[in-house]
């Protein structure tokens, strides 16, 4: 059995994992700037806006080892947003089955 | 000459200082609330919630350590905030006269 990381991508499934990859992060963001917009509405003090400071350090940090466009981290990186709820397993149509296999069953871990 | 830091401030001194110190505080709060309440108005994109981020981490670091309380630091914080508009000179009314010449020599510097 091939390891993940050496099982060959075609041109088609790397579009359609950068396409998804997107998706995801698209759909992050907006949720991130929403959510800030709202947050940044109820702060009444300085320890509210340092409060608001930590929660963007931890969310920055996330995001930022999050959407890893690396061919070999792929599968790991679609689990995870799947799990997150920023992907569906149906947003990976397209790719080689096995692929989608190894991503769903990841996603049950 | 005694050195900034072994002159003795008395109960009323310390009283007016640690006074001005919250009058400070309380505006550059005021102000940084006011500022990020209206910068998060603006975000539209995650690079700009972490502008805001780094905005925050520098305003964070600075006022943490802008505001020592400490008897032997009193003249130069003052020196400084006044010298960044949060205290004028006139709030340290109270304080002997040396004290604030001192205060006011130093934020012509």
């Amino acid at each position: 059995m091939l390891m993940v990381s050496e099982v060959e991508w075609s041109n088609t499934e790397r579009e359609i994992a950068q396409k998804a990859l997107e998706t995801a992060f698209q759909r992050e963001s907006d949720m991130m700037v929403n959510l800030i917009r709202e947050k940044s509405g109820e702060i009444s003090c300085l320890d509210d806006l340092w409060k608001l400071h930590d929660f963007l350090s931890a969310r920055r940090h996330d995001i930022d080892g999050k959407y890893d466009d690396s061919q070999s981290m792929f599968v790991f990186v679609f689990a995870r947003l799947i799990k997150e709820g920023w992907l569906t397993i149906d947003e990976l149509d397209g790719l080689d089955r096995a692929k989608v296999s190894k991503v769903s069953l990841m996603t049950r871990m």
